[in-house]
């Protein structure tokens, strides 16, 4: 137990927590962000990243998604031996997180009535349901995302950029390969507030949609391990 | 009385005038960015802060906030002896901040009608009046901030990065925390233009519901210094 | 006859240009941006600025607007002696961009009908016509622009940072201070184009609103030198 | 062969992959985004652009695009004996995301009955059928692009500040100058995905407008040209 287990789950807690929210915001009935569109939830999400590699980048790494984790450790830039701690705070953190926007915005999950719309705040679900389809989108996202943290990773930046690269990317999948899936690319992202829809007193709540779940956790995975794979081979 | 007060309150001035007055442009009648959304508000908020911060970040540490400078304070990072000259340049720049956005939209407060649209400009006000959840979701909103701020100092940064960090994280709060209270998450931002509202010749104002007033002056305070304690307890 | 010369028509001309033809795309019929809002049109004015401060920063000072370089010469920061082949280069650069969207948009000038929208193209125009408050309001948003310009170009930034910087002081002034008079902060911005409007074929077009056509020149030469006056006073 | 090589057919897929699937995202039925507006696709875009730089900046300069390649050539600053190199892993490239995009959101173009929404996705099209006048649209804007490549290059700027720049510039270009042709201002990334649109199993796809499909290069091949030997001759 160390500061890297406490950056992983405060970083991840604060992903899921300024990410969630802002669909909360978007979704949610009588916010003052109501029906604020695509550019709001997926600029959100992009600062839900940014501010916690700004603040922990240089305690952990900052990778808040297990993706990431298992992916660095297939090509030997993170030591199998660590990745349990990072997955257990990612995962927790997430919950944290999630658990944080219910209370934030537990009024307006009240005033809310669409059961769909309450689980969108906490985790993805796909426009159109087709587990092959939506595998292949979210890994095609993840895929995008690992190959630019390598490659970011790579190139002499001035210090405090990379945090703003990270965001930027995570912006642009959002806009760009967000429109069928929602984007998870990030199975702690997905699982941890869809537990958090599962066991906490959501007002009013449906079901938890657990037919989906492991889309978003392997379609992730396995993105992110074959871009690291292909970006170690080439560059 | 020295170049740290002009810089706090000027500072805060433009912040609170640039804040104030995008609120204006999206909410009051007939301007050119009538219903501009979310997206344009918080936006402009986050320039309103990060502008400031390019300015003055040398001369007076920008805080521009009275729960920023109590929380450094609190853990020992600013001389108490500082606070009140600090507190009172940032009361009295919010003040005038405000009472510029009143002149340059004087027209358009004539031209519109709800009196809480007006008072809107001026301070927040929830979406749902429930005052302890109001104050959680302050106090969620300023320790994000505070723990972001001190992350943020703590980091090895090119030199201009770390103002736009700052709008970063005050544009992601909006969008993701803004939806129930409108993120005060700064004491002097929605007291000082509050005490405008009342005091100036507002066209055909209501009242200042002064009921509100206390959640986004203590909700702050508190987040932001228990989220100072528990980042030095951690890291 | 120097290279500051053609940076400075050039870079004005690409002000204007992008700048002007954010407006035609968000306000023309038939565009692919038409209704894109206020912060299309924030936007792409504050990348219009950006830009060519990127190209030319390092040749001219990138002043692009007499204002600033007025501004500059009262407190002695810039030669009176260039002050003329500035200003030239200026108006002559923002007449060029105006004509060139012109041509970009040609047939969306034609298929518009309402000649208040074809002038909007080219120059701002009050929401509320009141002259002393128009006043005001370019008064108040040029004085953010010249004391942001001098406290950014006082601070130590890592090379880059200062056009991103002055592309968000241009973003916020837009979104916060453009409501009532659509922020000209620029009299070559604004007059040069006006010139253009009245000299050039626009199809089927109105008057050029000579009445106005003072207030964007004198409230921003006013705010920009008083601006500088009070910085160089304080700090 | 080299590694070059691969990062400009990689880049120029991510670009394609991420600037069409923002496209589908904005236009297609059924999508998160739907309706999401100019400033989805012009965000989507810069980031698009911006991350592959990002990523292949200092392997292979991050060109692209063939009208820069080309460009670059005519001026001296880039050997011609690698431009088919180059222009055959742009094209590949751009080829390659367009089809990734396809896989992405197939469903969505099976939900979608427009047949030009559905090109939509893949090229670019103007609002208003002129040739000339579409032409002289793509040489500005490939103007400004390469005026503005070629004035960051030249520019010292911090590590990573490049990226960025470019990505301004790009949005700035989508939302001023994307209003009549929708800016493609890159050969590759209109011809390899309307080669796609014609080649692939688009859903009940119709023709792919080979009538307009010599604009997008020729256009943006003669501006970026000519605004290299401008730059050069004045700079």
């Amino acid at each position: 137990m160390n500061t890297s287990f406490f950056a992983e789950l405060i970083g991840t807690m604060m992903l899921v927590l300024l990410g969630d929210a802002v669909v909360a915001n978007v979704i949610l009935k009588n916010t003052k962000g109501h029906n604020g569109g695509i550019i709001s939830i997926t600029a959100g999400w992009a600062f839900a990243v940014a501010i916690p590699v700004f603040i922990f980048g240089n305690i952990s790494g900052a990778h808040f998604n297990p993706a990431v984790t298992i992916a660095l450790a297939s090509i030997g830039n993170f030591p199998w031996a660590d990745v349990p701690m990072y997955l257990i705070a990612q995962f927790l953190g997430a919950f944290i997180g999630a658990a944080l926007v219910l209370v934030s915005y537990f009024d307006h999950f009240k005033l809310t009535d669409d059961k769909a719309t309450k689980l969108g705040v906490f985790c993805t679900s796909p426009e159109v349901r087709n587990l092959k389809l939506n595998f292949v989108t979210e890994f095609i996202g993840t895929f995008i995302l690992m190959f630019a943290i390598l490659g970011i990773g790579a190139s002499k930046l001035a210090d405090g950029i990379s945090p703003m690269a990270v965001g930027i990317v995570v912006w642009g999948i959002g806009l760009s390969l967000g429109g069928p899936t929602g984007y998870a690319i990030n199975p702690a992202r997905d699982l941890g507030p869809r537990l958090a829809h599962f066991l906490l007193p959501v007002p009013d709540k449906g079901d938890s949609d657990w037919r989906y779940a492991l889309i978003p956790v392997i379609g992730p995975i396995c993105g992110a391990v074959f871009s690291a794979f292909v970006y170690n081979m080439i560059f």
